[in-house]
């Protein structure tokens, strides 16, 4: 298999503003070619978007704005994990030798897809995502034992780790004893629990071995990747594990041939708190059954190496840009070019996105 | 680069009908279980949707609604050649390497995407694409002298092939004087010149060289590989050209190493009369200047060779459903399975599929 890289990168503030789709795919768009060594645009050869609107042809109405005719184009949506899809495919473009160099741009606004899951018929009134999130939370808390200050340090950490990132939503450095008082939402999940909705839009430009290099000094390659679908229903186990998630981070790394341990940096898909309690686990990163002290060590340490932007909680959570913000943070970590937010020494990142309940989940391997 | 075979398909019929989403694309999906030797859920390990519905996360919600629980999943969108940009992308996961089996479902229910195009804000009040091919017919009036009876000869003898096509929405042989006749929709359009929105559903199955002949003793390969996107302006000269399938086709042939003269049978994107005209000559299959005498004499032989189904004319186009329908039409003849519309020594065929007045195209080749 073809050898691909991520090569440039651009990334809009996540935001409130009711932005027309167009402007934010633009925005990041615009930002790949103000900052990507001699990238210009006869150079990109797919132009893949990433969305959950639902406006259509966006992949070539961007193409057309960004003075780009590429080869494949076309628009991607799986929910929540629709960036990391939209690179996925990406990659099997590169990789299989159809075409040399992709941008993928993902945005969604502020209200994308709605608040409310029409399309999921299945659940009835609990057709909001606080109510699995809440079903995971009372589920973690029966098995585990898991705190509601426990629960508190996974936003309170990844609140303050925002500070630091100047594209996030959130500015403000909530403490514990604030997000424990802060309104339920359900009788097991507060609003500082769950991650924002807000508008926002990230870009990474892919290309292959062969062309890396015209593009960066510091190309940063996909060595791993792995991703499932699983059912839509529920065991009762499966209210404590992710499961899909498992499932796609083994893939990942035997296709990237590393131990979890080598792990240095990654970027977990924080939708509610429970959520990076729950991953940190199930992505092998620390052992069952250990996630709370886990996290509270990092916490206390200010260890940054769990969602060093401030993860969706801290972040914001626009859905078809979220994967893509997630690879340009471990990229730009990688890189040694996370500024305020660096880690010393990394080697190896993951990122872990998923949809709904984890029902479908992808992991990727980046490494220098 | 791997090779990758189209294994087994299914379709639903083409109808005014008002279904669920989920109800055509699990129709189709069924059809290709039911029919492909060996094939069971956990040997599918990607499922790509074709649509331009609003629903999200229809990828998931197939896999669920048909058992499958496969690594890759998401929706592609990219208005009428979505069902094609879906099967490249689908191709290019097994090329690659990354899957070896991929379930590709389109589906559309009548009224999708909308007859305005809301998102195409530039096109002012000339946004339905009746408008578009009505500057495509007045121009070729006027370039090439086309008449209303050589425009009419197209959707006569496409009806006429719709006839032979149980899943065709139109199964009514007007003749060139009734299609004359029909009311204008613009001062160059009659409405029996335009396709019929409709809703409907067409799955494929790809799989690797490696397991093609697990599923099919006649595997079918896709040998060439074409895609496109252009500007949305039209400068004077491209109103009587189809631009970017052109470029499209031209890959085509150089990543298949033949000729447009062993080309047997060919799918093309006749969303009007004109298009069928346009693109008979822009895909080389007959030289510039002669569409309406070659089409004339494919009429008056009745020689099958351009849109055996129907074409959209005939069949309908449900939008996400139509290039994979076109796929299976072309696989079905190379299969010598295409009963009343077979075309005797068929060796390689050709599916020509466009988006928003051309301008994006795929054009794929396939082979015995």
């Amino acid at each position: 298999m073809k050898k691909v890289a991520v090569v440039g990168y651009g990334n809009t503030k996540f935001t409130k503003d009711e932005l027309p789709i167009e402007s934010l795919l633009l925005e990041s768009t615009k930002q790949v070619f103000d900052t990507t060594r001699n990238l210009s645009q006869d150079l990109v050869d797919g132009v893949l978007v990433s969305t959950n609107d639902n406006s259509k042809y966006l992949a070539a109405i961007l193409s057309e704005l960004s003075g780009i005719k590429p080869k494949v184009s076309h628009t991607v949506e799986h929910l929540c994990s629709s960036g990391t899809s939209a690179i996925i495919s990406g990659y099997s473009y590169i990789a299989s030798g159809l075409v040399d160099t992709v941008l993928i741009t993902g945005a969604d606004k502020i209200g994308n897809p709605g608040q409310i899951l029409e399309w999921d018929k299945s659940r009835g009134e609990f057709n909001h995502p606080i109510f699995w999130a809440s079903l995971f939370t009372k589920a973690h808390k029966k098995q585990f034992g898991t705190t509601e200050e426990e629960l508190a340090i996974v936003s309170a950490k990844n609140h303050k780790q925002a500070m630091d990132n100047p594209n996030a939503y959130s500015h403000n450095p909530y403490t514990i004893s604030e997000i424990m008082n802060s309104k339920y939402v359900t009788s097991d999940l507060r609003v500082l629990d769950c991650c924002y909705p807000c508008s926002g839009s990230s870009s990474v430009l892919l290309t292959s071995e062969e062309l890396a290099r015209k593009f960066t000094d510091e190309p940063i390659w996909i060595s791993g990747i792995g991703q499932k679908t699983n059912s839509a229903s529920f065991t009762k186990n499966e209210l404590t594990t992710l499961s899909s998630s498992k499932l796609a981070v083994n893939n990942a790394y035997n296709m990237a041939k590393i131990t979890p341990q080598e792990i240095d940096v990654a970027e977990i898909h924080d939708a509610f708190s429970v959520c990076e309690l729950m991953a940190v686990e199930d992505l092998n990163l620390t052992e069952k059954n250990t996630s709370a002290a886990f996290v509270r060590n990092l916490f206390n340490t200010e260890d940054r190496k769990i969602n060093p932007r401030g993860g969706l909680i801290g972040a914001g959570h626009p859905l078809g840009a979220t994967g893509i913000s997630q690879i340009i943070e471990v990229t730009q970590q990688l890189q040694n070019k996370a500024k305020k937010r660096q880690i010393s020494n990394v080697k190896k990142g993951l990122v872990h996105n998923m949809s709904a309940a984890a029902t479908s989940s992808s992991v990727l391997i980046l490494e220098q």
